[in-house]
């Protein structure tokens, strides 16, 4: 049995991270630290669990912690930056959801496991992955072999408003979400950065946009990627080399002919689809995943099945609803 | 291992009872019969499933059946009014999700199990509760105790619209039900009689007036149950009652306090959450069910549970994501 | 000429009254005053709106006020509190969007012109009335005929989120209002009290609950109004009751034989639509409004009409979009 | 007065037409002829409206059509290629919405007022762009000067459901909306040939690809394009070139700085928004639209007031509502 502990334990990926790891057979829940809601019920909070559990105060996690111990850090960045290096000091090992230690911090890795599983399975701190970079490296990773004939990326995603996290603000509430499609983070985008880097480790340098959208939606992540190569390419070689790089992976799926991602299918999930086309002088890659999910707190559960060698899937088979 | 068959295996509820049956470990999903869907993918009706496999034709299940199987009727009335007949002589057992054997059918079982439990057991033919009624139903069946002293039953209840069915029609396009809350089946409705035959076997005469909404949401319902008693009663009573009649039920929940049912947490269960209050001359009794799972799919795989023996959890075990 | 100021200038029900104010001919609009917002496009907030004009600051509204002038408040109880008298001290007329002096206030009128017109037009002080107690007493008032046969009456009613106004707060965010029918306000509303308040003014004395709900739309009101009456009625008798409240009536349509409202039709306008049955021992009434329309800001304008003198619709001819 | 004529009137696009001319003060509305819905009244397929009128027949319009006559064709491309000759020998001028005349018919005018003014006001038949085409093109029409260093176009648009039609189908359906971001034709879409003879029609050759989706909302368009250039461009220069060619549009609105387009502030009307940045290589244009205002039947309004002389914004003055 691994000893988790949640620091930050009452936002919507927290609460994910609870529900993935309630049926996780190998883990003990120990900790669930929130400042905000301490001393207040576990299930007011996230209300499709059931356990009559409160949420722990400030510091309580790191007064529980033992060394071999997994602490997931779900708050925000600065917060992180200061207990992460506590935590490591104390043995336990750190999967960090903000993006405190996402670029250039040479003692985290990043928590891609389609990219970085081995490097993971060794880390004493990862840092997990943002949902659009998730999204958007899971098309770009399979196309490495053509990094030389890539002139352009252009990244066009919509996401689902949980993304923007549980702390109430203008932006996120149901008025200002409803009804609209709403671009943002023009010119830059903090999760612009954390992309260009990847794709650079991938070998990728091509001048690159990255276009972020809020749709009228509460989970769920559609990442259109358009990728302009030099030279022409043949349909059957791009889907030749995703499926050399998706064989196997229990949690993407490259969908076959015409079919498209269907978010509602991904919501609650671990999973992502990714749909292809060769059109207009671009490759056309589709991601769709739910931003909680392999865009969260699903793919921490992943990294951290990793981590202590666990099956990948422990604790992530949870099937959709129909519609 | 039961052999299970699905007539009209194309719709709603349909696909839920495939993901319930899915995963239940005592069933064999023989044949999933769908006249309209006949040789398509089901994972391309059913995109959070992943099994390669067709629809079958009509009459698959007929042709296919044995006795002790159970069918599952999951289309129009009229075609279930046909089939139930020949599937019964088949020595099949068949549990029916319209309407057509709801009110006033000698050799049906009415299948709220909270009511009919023992003879659900021994039914060779189950008329499926309509959602409507089976949240209705879960605020009245603890009030049989006072129902001399009942003088009014009002049911106020607002429903999600995957349960108005698949097939096409104006009504349920986004278009018309965004933005809106829709009152209809006014003077009556179909579901309202069903509810007025059940509340006279729990022995409430009271007139009665039912009021169905749309709302915009796929999937839930809540039922707001007015029941005006003629004299007073002590809130410590009405909760004594509830207790006993839902206690140790593994699919309904009284909630305590002023807490009120949460629709996403039900959402892809079969669960019911029931709050209670007392005040300005009426019990308020508050309904929470998935339209689809305690409401149709989840119910009908709960009395196949109950026919066949098994725990009656067997298959159900689904839990709502967080938001 | 009217000189108009308003004060608490950037939430929902002030973005209203801006664009109607916006269109009336006899209005100059002087101060849009918010202390939160001062200094900020007042384009940015509501962006609707496309008039280069940026919010004032604390206390504009008081230094620029006339005697004579309107001013709405559309912020806080207590803020209101504070300034009315000092407003009227000015020889300024208004008209207070918040609770403040709707219950028991002598030297306020209670600002539904179904009910108070003439008092409107002669008061310094309006309270203009909440958006449940105007659709609820809309279907209240026409009964007063019959007040003593009353035995109960019961306001089941479910309104779009932009009635909780737009201060960021957890409860109005779009993940938590999504999927969801929310009853809340139970066991009690501080709404209820002003409905019941009223309804003592129509001579109806009976036990009364109330129940709140706040469905996933950001705009729009339905009230299901049940009257349950001690000796049995015509529905000739009470449609005719209706038809004589209503008739002449600009903004509010009593729909003939099972027409039901359509809240996407009254978005964005001060209309409101009634429909009657009488069914199961109970007069029921559905009353369908815009919550921030008849609900707050369209009603608050006719009642400046009234109070100035103005043709009652005037600034108010707004149609709704079709879907 | 213009006498003018709807065909194929139950439609949502025809509902807005029926809507802006209304409230046109020079168009006397003679005919609203719908096959499926004659004989029933406007009032209940289009609930926004509360004139007593009901649909005429198949056949109406003809039979009442005079020379000079506007008549708009609002069904499907088949029905509008068998009519629009008949209605152009009685004299009649065409404005036909659906896609029959758009692509290469050489006696009809492609009706994007911002590309064809002067030819819309001399023509007998105009058709009236798709909602993707004049979202996209508006984007483009200001890129003519730099169309020889363009390299790529790539058109990510999402759309509300409204424009898929009134007719039921399974993809309109509100559970097949709800909770996804819906990618389709792919590999190719009518639309897409539209753009791409038109992006001709510019000067603007390079490859192209068009990838639309359905987002959850009923009205309302946003298309992001990219154009990638072959040379260095300033911004200056960029929104210089957009002010050039929108200054004193009446309805197309060039942002400033970082603001973006908002769909509610366009729904119902007849308004574009457009937002501009230069990153990453590309040239990054966004253009919002309500797709069944600008985007269908606004921009037919406009047409015909363009072709009768009349001011561009007659009957156009609609304003969204603040939320």
């Amino acid at each position: 049995m691994t000893r988790a502990h949640i620091v930050g334990a009452a936002g919507y990926a927290a609460g994910d991270l609870i529900r993935f790891l309630d049926s996780h057979p190998d883990v003990e829940l120990v900790t669930l630290e929130s400042e905000s809601a301490a001393g207040t019920q576990v299930r007011d909070a996230f209300r499709s669990l059931a356990e009559i559990r409160t949420f722990d105060g400030a510091g309580s996690a790191l007064a529980a912690c033992k060394s071999g111990d997994i602490v997931f850090l779900a708050g925000e960045s600065e917060k992180a930056r200061r207990l992460a290096p506590q935590f490591l000091a104390s043995g336990a090992r750190v999967i960090d959801l903000s993006d405190a230690f996402r670029v250039g911090t040479p003692n985290a890795v990043y928590g891609l496991p389609e990219i970085y599983r081995d490097q993971i399975a060794r880390a004493q701190l990862v840092a997990n992955p943002g949902c659009y970079p998730t999204a958007a490296l899971l098309a770009l990773i399979p196309l490495g072999f053509l990094a030389d004939r890539i002139a352009n990326v252009i990244v066009d995603a919509k996401s689902g408003i949980s993304g923007s996290g549980r702390s109430p603000k203008l932006a996120s509430m149901y008025a200002e979400v409803d009804g609209d499609v709403r671009a943002y983070g023009i010119p830059s985008h903090r999760h612009g950065k954390e992309i260009e880097a990847e794709m650079r480790a991938l070998g990728i340098v091509a001048p690159f946009v990255f276009s972020p959208h809020v749709v009228p939606l509460t989970r769920g992540m559609l990442a259109d990627v358009y990728v302009i190569v030099r030279e022409p390419l043949d349909e059957d070689e791009l889907r030749a080399a995703f499926a050399r790089a998706y064989g196997g992976n229990p949690f993407v799926e490259v969908l076959d002919g015409t079919r498209v991602p269907y978010l509602p299918a991904l919501a609650g999930t671990n999973r992502a689809q990714i749909a292809l086309s060769l059109r207009g002088g671009a490759i056309h890659v589709m991601t769709g995943i739910d931003n909680l999910g392999k865009g969260a707190a699903g793919q921490a559960v992943q990294n951290m099945n990793i981590m202590c060698g666990y099956l990948e899937e422990s604790g992530l088979g949870h099937r959709a609803a129909i519609v």
